[in-house]
């Protein structure tokens, strides 16, 4: 259970990392929504490791594919298929992993609820499941671009203790894509680029926190109490695999700020009622007021590491997991596409429940 | 919409903070468990104002009426509505604000949606909104204690720069309640009041940091991929007023770490699996292992304060909202049995999710 | 579970039929909508007891009251709270049922399903618990109205053997408020009057069928797959109390015909798309095609008789439950306002559900 | 919208008949089910067309192929996707109606809903859909039987005007597959066999019911109000293409009888209670009480039909449909296993319901 998010426009992904295929269905979409592989090819590409030398060199030939809902390049109404085949499906690096729970993994877990698991790969834990997430954003993405002129843009704002700096009120997608990192700020790209490839050295890894920001979401987006739109965006985020923690706006810094520092004075700009600062981030009571969304992710240093570790077999045996080669010492600038289709999701559901509810 | 939350253990609240009464729905709670109003009633005079003189001097002479689902001291199985009328309906304090926006208020965000909103108070903007959650929370506690030994405990970690020490794996509901602040470290405590008490002089307000733990969460509690347990808790947390961020076990911090240093390493004690660590809180791969939950909640500054602001009216013009006298200068203490109740629904939720699926 | 219906339009009821009270909240009501507690009342009056002698003379001295989501005469767009108080709370005369499951009433399955059951009144399979459904469907009725000129009107189209002639065309709700059967073929109403009288004397009760138009519905309303419009009707329909069998257009009886007799030819008439027949009853492939909807729904006798019936107590041991003095022969004329109030509350569903997805 | 099914054991049907493929997800299937491709394709194999010259002559050489969710022969407890490829996407045949609004089709409802429409086929109206809802069925037989040793079967029961003799309680699988009709009355069937024929050479189509019985449900399956079990069968059955109707029990028939003749006397047998008719139809307010389910659906005479129609295009001009050769002037022996297959996903999703809120 638990695989299908979103209320109106509303997915259900599918798929382990071995076997068979990944994949998404989109229902509620609306129609005459222009959309071709493409679009989601071109996020899926931007997920997928063996982009440089920073990510795993796994290759992966992989092709989206669109198996129902759309017809003559226009989205019918009904769900839309999109499935990624898995073709590397070699199991054998798992092999040894068959009986072992690796630590921070979710071997021991998925063990303990199901008494069963796929242990080539990490199953539905693997990253590899987030293809289909990153597939129907790229449709969510076009629907909020289409409808309301809605952009969705998230980019690495740190790895390991090092804090770019970003405008986020003027970030572009190019600059973002301007490097293997994804941090539009080349300097800490830079600083980054060469952190991570120390961690692989070490074979070690490292952490960081993703910032997205929605720019042109008018207001009225999000439900007043258990559906606010910073409560969905949270569940989206802490969704995504070796996620930790969430923000929106002055998020924990907020914490130490007085009332009067943070309240956002509101005041008119040729019709348009605007606040003066932006520490609510967006969103004053569940619903956005139509100054930019913005919220960033804690990830946690990836749990696969390249080093010799303690841990125990399924009879608790004591066991060490032997060093092995290959491993991503950091998934942030794989995980922006993430970020961003899964804020993509929670806003075109929002858009379309307002519209249902209040006509807007 | 958005006011049910919960897949089977699920609850809907309903009620403006001003005319007619606030309350909540519990429709799939188990038959036969004992249950009173006494335990609502409990929670719910934990939450309401003038506690102290830290908090609101409004009184509520209010009582948790329960209205369905219990017979003879015991669930039925069948909705439990849970009752409190609103008496303290004098909408005059609020005429003033009847046509202005209050800054950092979702005065704007609901006329915007909605075209019209309930200017006496916030509406369901308000606190008051949570008093269903926290009489609903009452039961959920019941069920997990009864159910699976689970207790569910929150306090304040930080007001404004305050930070206390608390050791989560022994920290008492008793230490909890030892003073107004609902801080168990007596010390951080102390200076927490006099913070707070400097602040509403000042006629200003603080945000800060409540934390949560989860002990006694057997493993397996919590779906693979979009209702993974953080995600589900993460959604409970920002869903509650004035929230700002979410943090599950290292949390923000976690960011700043290497996989070396992060992964929990698994072993044996006595016949059950352990981690030797517990940087994932409790939590991998969604699903719970066993070890403790803990995650931390950031709260702004509460958006009333005492002191006069610059803002529009409805025509965008703009007004100074006129200083007054009462207000709340931390929110807090009076929200930790909110956030209690949101860990203990989403907890019961998956307890019963996993009961059905995987008959555990 | 399960007191939950609806997707975006959607109200989840509670309450047993003793003690405390019942109620209903609906949750996704569009704003700005003029309501008053008279439109609710004024259909909970007509499916309480006591109307005439045809019904049970229990005496109900109901009012509705909006607890929430209604300000000066509007709705807010947030949870409307609806309630009646249980005043006729006088359990006695089921202290004899307390441990004797009535025949076919929901007693022993309760009590298999629960291992605990509300013995006063039938708790939540009691007709008691529809109270909610109807102040809903008040509510939902001048949504279609004002909103699309929608009109969903009910009636008593058959009690045991007779069968009324009515034009479900032209038929108005003064013709079925006109008698006390509600059935505005006055010729058959007589007829019905005198059967069901004589039941009573006979100390027996009469099942027959509720015939359910809607007019005014545009073409589109209603999704493909599992939520037809049809199938959502099917599930309003047999989620009432002693419903046994539902039609939609031809029903059964186009069981018997041919593809060539069935079609409904299509033909334009000023513009619009209309068919010449519609044994569709105004629904094809789930969605409405802009032609009248009509449904008729099978209701058995009412399982409460006054004669002295054969049964087992708990512990399944024989026992002769009692003959008893006051029963209500025929349960039609008062479900009707259910009937009427479960086809609204559907079709409200999917005018938001279609303004949602296809902007309409 | 609306291509999701069940509250926990959930499934997602996608795909058009024309381009691409149709399939399902499950998502809430109890892990360690043991499961192969081959009792999906058997269900598949009796819905497809082609079986004998009774059906249309299509020939589809479909094969399930299980996607995700099965490890090493058994379920994992995550997704289960199950695809069929359309290898037979001619659409040629349907250039002629790409502009033609087939009468009782879903073609006009369609374009008036959505604006666009895949004139490849029925599109999500085609009776292709139902293939993700038999492998799906398939997957839930093997669940009921595993867990709860309940038996699902379907039967035509009626046939145009001719109606066979079964018994539902003695009835068997192999009965009702030794003859093309699918009806286990052999006299009964050898008459629909050459009424049917006679259709076919009369260009003509026919209707008819289906009869289902569940076998082996103990008492508890269900839940009080909207979600009863026969409102969630109800629904599963009317959203199978081509329904009118549906009947529990009793049904129409029920309507007139007097309470003196169904209420069905409870009786204790070897310390079980029993009922000794089961007019009730083994539901009693809304949960199931262990006497067998039964259950009948009213089909249409299929809207494809080889003769000349009159209907309209887009434009409302009146064009006449030409008369063209193949058809399939039954369907009622492929929809068998459909109705069946709903009839498990909601017994198989009250399975669940029941044991995560009743711990049963």
């Amino acid at each position: 259970m638990g695989s299908t998010f979103g209320h109106v426009f509303r997915i259900t992904t599918w798929g382990e990392s071995h076997g068979g295929a990944v994949g998404v269905v989109i229902d509620g979409c609306p129609p005459r929504l222009e959309l071709s592989e493409a679009e989601s090819q071109r996020e899926f590409d931007r997920r997928r490791p063996g982009q440089s030398r920073l990510t795993t060199q796994r290759r992966e030939a992989d092709q989206v594919q669109i198996l129902s809902g759309v017809f003559e390049g226009k989205t019918l109404g009904t769900p839309i298929c999109l499935l990624v085949w898995n073709q590397d499906a070699i199991s054998s690096p798992y092999a040894d992993f068959q009986r072992i729970y690796r630590p921070s993994h979710a071997d021991y877990t998925y063990q303990a609820k199901y008494g069963i698991r796929n242990w080539q790969g990490g199953g539905r834990a693997s990253a590899r499941e987030t293809v289909g997430r990153v597939a129907a954003g790229a449709v969510a993405k076009k629907l909020l671009q289409t409808l309301a002129g809605t952009q969705v843009l998230a980019y690495v704002r740190q790895v390991h203790t090092i804090v770019a700096e970003v405008d986020p009120e003027t970030v572009t997608p190019e600059a973002v894509e301007a490097n293997a990192v994804r941090c539009p700020d080349p300097e800490a790209a830079a600083a980054m680029f060469a952190r991570i490839d120390q961690a692989r050295r070490e074979l070690d890894s490292l952490g960081g926190v993703i910032e997205c920001v929605a720019r042109g979401v008018p207001p009225g987006w999000g439900e007043p109490v258990f559906d606010k739109l910073e409560a969905d965006l949270a569940k989206g985020m802490l969704s995504i695999p070796a996620t930790k923690g969430f923000e929106v706006g002055s998020g924990f810094a907020g914490a130490t700020m007085t009332g009067s520092q943070h309240n956002d004075a509101f005041y008119s700009e040729g019709g348009r009622i605007r606040t003066r600062t932006n520490y609510s981030g967006g969103i004053q009571g569940g619903i956005s007021n139509g100054e930019m969304i913005f919220l960033r992710v804690a990830f946690k240093p990836t749990a696969t590491i390249a080093r010799a570790q303690e841990t125990v077999d399924e009879e608790g045996q004591p066991v060490t997991l032997a060093a092995h080669g290959r491993h991503d010492p950091c998934v942030l600038p794989r995980a922006v596409p993430v970020v961003e289709a899964m804020a993509a999701l929670v806003l075109a559901d929002h858009l379309l429940r307002q519209r249902g509810q209040c006509g807007g």
